[in-house]
């Protein structure tokens, strides 16, 4: 049950992305990024918030992707949780994690991977 | 922007419960653990496996909940994470965690506590 997650702090995006501001336009941004990394999504959820802003989830047969945007203040979270129970993930998740920070442009970043899971010790 | 993000393995938890099994009833406890925490549920999605194992997500004003369930190992994860945009909310984030762990019940478990955002430096 091991597993992989990378975990994002974006600074300096660009505000006037609508992927930044609009929940429709993150939406298909995280969906069509996870289907490119080769994950599965089993499901989703978009929230706006008024004047901006958009929390999101995908939920993947992996496990989840999350992020947060904050266009007032140029900042996004994000996380690609990935496990790894029939095959290494890690690539995938990478990919995907890749993939949204190429189209979010943040000037820099903060970046942790923590291993999930592991043996019941 | 800084935040809290709670991350927790737990091990051990009886297969027998339908909170673990079924995503109703997962989905039942987290919205029902949000709300009695004092948090402000803005969307959610839930992934019923065959032939058992939940994934799912709650989409909060404060950021998320996750949580995935291997019935057949007695192993979660689940992960809380909570902005502080406007107040502090860990103790929010805590009473949550707390709420769900008591309901899985887990024989014993990892912890990690993250801090999220901070400065733009």
């Amino acid at each position: 049950m091991d597993g992989i997650h990378l975990l994002g702090e974006w600074y300096g995006c660009p505000a006037e992305s609508p992927e930044f501001t609009r929940a429709d336009a993150l939406r298909t941004l995280c969906l069509e990024a996870a289907r490119a990394a080769g994950l599965t999504i089993v499901g989703d959820s978009f929230f706006q918030f008024k004047p901006q802003g958009v929390t999101g989830t995908v939920l993947l047969a992996e496990s989840h992707l999350a992020i947060h945007t904050w266009p007032e203040h140029g900042f996004v979270t994000v996380d690609v949780y990935v496990c790894n129970l029939a095959t290494d993930n890690s690539g995938k998740a990478r990919h995907l994690f890749d993939a949204l920070e190429a189209a979010l442009k943040p000037e820099h970043t903060k970046f942790q991977a923590i291993v999930r899971g592991g043996k019941d010790d």
